[in-house]
């Protein structure tokens, strides 16, 4: 029986977080009568300055319609609590009688949450429901907001490939993932047929290199005429950095309170630009930046993704019953389900795409991550194949 | 009566120029039984080499499904053929027999239209259907391909503008558009409030200057905390070349056959970083280059556009039996009718975005322009109001 429970957003928001909030605030307000479901405004940064929202009467309706929109209702941030701000945190809690804080990120969020619950020792039930676009939480066969980004992504894809059809050429197009490549190999999930792009896949797992590269994209216009490339923003050199951190001048370097690079797709996009001019003078060569696109945007909601966000913010008020941990989805061979697994388990990992996901010799997509990407992100599109 | 007529897609693809293809063919094939239609195999570029497929007798299920397909699927050009060409192309069409030539494109393609209409002098009917995202032609209240293209720029930036509020900061989003700002002003067609974003304009029809540019987000800053600016690729400089042009060394600049210089959105991002971290320091910033994203998005296919598109190819072939010319979209003020109008209308001209679709003293949307855009892209989502 929980009285009062303080729910936060943070990490950057996706096109269904908002899902998972009112799922919690919902079924809290279901399973306990009565009880206080306070909104921490911008993550734990609510909590240190008494910053709430009180969402304990809003109408059910008008909270549907949050879960409907994309972004962090509640506001987000990307505070990395250290021992003397998770104090504070932990006394506005107590000052608030919270009987449970559900905290929905990533695995940045879920590293606050193991901090606060380690030093509350017990007194308050600290819970962790998955986010991320990432889909880089251990524990998880996938996470909420992946499918929805993954959505925009694949479509973007399987456009710009039909636009290069028409004009040939070779498109770069970079996608977020700063340690993982699910986002961008979900690029090639709705390929038409075997002509089709995404041709070349880049993932952080994999170094990258310039020489590598060239050759590829060669190869496939002596293929296809045409040459379609998906790149993440977080791809590593070979000497194990981001491509972006080698390629920046030290002093240009921006990094969050996570010690994390900002992973500019500017600065990789005229790379490839600079790679591709040199490498492969005279070609038309275009690059973007999808960037912010694919992960909050209101075209590419996944319904699955909206309901299995919004059951795994129920899920998290059930884990308050189970003293805390971190919500994880996993799959049984044939549906989704929503574990409790130790918030150790999720805190401050990363899963990363697995190598065989892509082949062996190529950057292309393999059977076992096509079949992978193709369950969570089935066709949507009846696509007529063009005359070119 | 036509008994041949050839069919061609022309420049930049977009989602529904295929409409337009498969609303000429069927029509064709309505109006004239058992005429022969050749479809012409990446624009002009098919006559001239005989390279063509033959639309008579592909069954209509599998041409409706192409309809619903972005970009072009007899592939595009951007040549621009000078008098040698246009002999050629005119010979090409006389040995296939075609009574009519019809050419679905933009003012480039309608250009086209012109010089080998002047050329044949009468033998052949020239017809140019209009397409572009750019919605930049003469004549036309608005252009198949643009609707579609601007629920994409509308949806991205209430998105991003989402994710704003949630993790505050500055985010330039980089747009098509050489020498027409509509889809550039489009994204704030889908605004949601008075605080919404996007906060600031740039669009090709008013000249750039840096001072001015970060006083406009300094001020959205103190009033909003967050600021969300939208960009033309060809915004201008004062000195009314592209601001790209005036940032880019002359021996990295590239042309197509047009003369048009190549709007790197890269160049154009980098630069605003540069301005933002030297004009801002310290402040989060963001750059992404929509690029290809919006134009032949199958995400994002407006039915309305859909629609139009196919009976501009319809209207096309109407057209044949008038010797010839360009379809304009007008409008009545209450719904929009196809008329045909002389190619010179059109060719090679610009429409440009009217100066009172901004604000006189401010880069912001005007009444007018809003009440034009949320024509064209009714509002198509619920939208919960967020509480940050």
């Amino acid at each position: 029986m929980a009285e009062t429970i303080v729910i936060a957003q943070g990490g950057g928001p996706t096109a269904v977080i908002n899902q998972t909030l009112v799922g919690a605030v919902l079924e809290a307000r279901r399973r306990f009568k009565g009880v206080k479901v306070l909104g921490s405004i911008h993550g734990v940064r609510g909590i240190r300055d008494n910053n709430y929202v009180d969402l304990s009467d809003i109408p059910e309706e008008q909270l549907l319609r949050i879960a409907g929109t994309p972004s962090a209702a509640l506001g987000s941030t990307r505070d990395k609590p250290d021992a003397a701000y998770c104090e504070v945190v932990l006394k506005g809690l107590k000052e608030k009688g919270a009987d449970a804080f559900i905290y929905i990120g990533g695995n940045d969020t879920a590293g606050t949450q193991g901090i606060l619950s380690d030093a509350a020792a017990g007194s308050i039930a600290f819970v962790h429901a998955p986010k991320t676009i990432d889909n880089d939480l251990c524990e998880n066969d996938h996470t909420p907001g992946f499918i929805s980004a993954a959505e925009f992504v694949a479509g973007a894809f399987l456009s710009v490939d039909l636009d290069f059809r028409a004009l040939p050429g070779i498109y770069v197009g970079i996608v977020m993932g700063r340690h993982a490549g699910f986002l961008t190999a979900a690029s090639a999930a709705w390929r038409i047929d075997e002509e089709s792009g995404p041709h070349l896949i880049y993932a952080p797992e994999r170094a990258f290199t310039r020489d590598r590269f060239i050759d590829d994209v060669q190869r496939t216009l002596d293929r296809h005429k045409r040459c379609i490339v998906a790149v993440s923003e977080g791809v590593s050199a070979e000497d194990g950095r981001s491509l972006v951190e080698t390629l920046t001048p030290a002093d240009r370097l921006e990094r969050d309170a996570h010690g994390n690079v900002k992973l500019s797709g500017g600065e990789l996009g005229m790379a490839f630009e600079r790679m591709l001019a040199e490498g492969l003078p005279g070609k038309r060569a275009r690059v973007d930046t999808l960037g912010y696109m694919p992960r909050g945007n209101i075209a590419t909601i996944s319904k699955v993704d909206a309901r299995e966000a919004f059951e795994a913010g129920a899920f998290a008020v059930e884990a308050v019953d189970h003293g805390g941990g971190s919500v994880a989805l996993t799959y049984d061979g044939s549906q989704t389900i929503n574990k409790i697994v130790p918030l150790s388990h999720v805190a401050a990992k990363t899963r990363h795409m697995p190598d065989d996901f892509l082949d062996a010799h190529e950057n292309r997509l393999s059977e076992k991550g096509l079949a992978y990407f193709q369950r969570l992100v089935p066709e949507k599109f009846a696509v007529g194949k063009p005359f070119v």
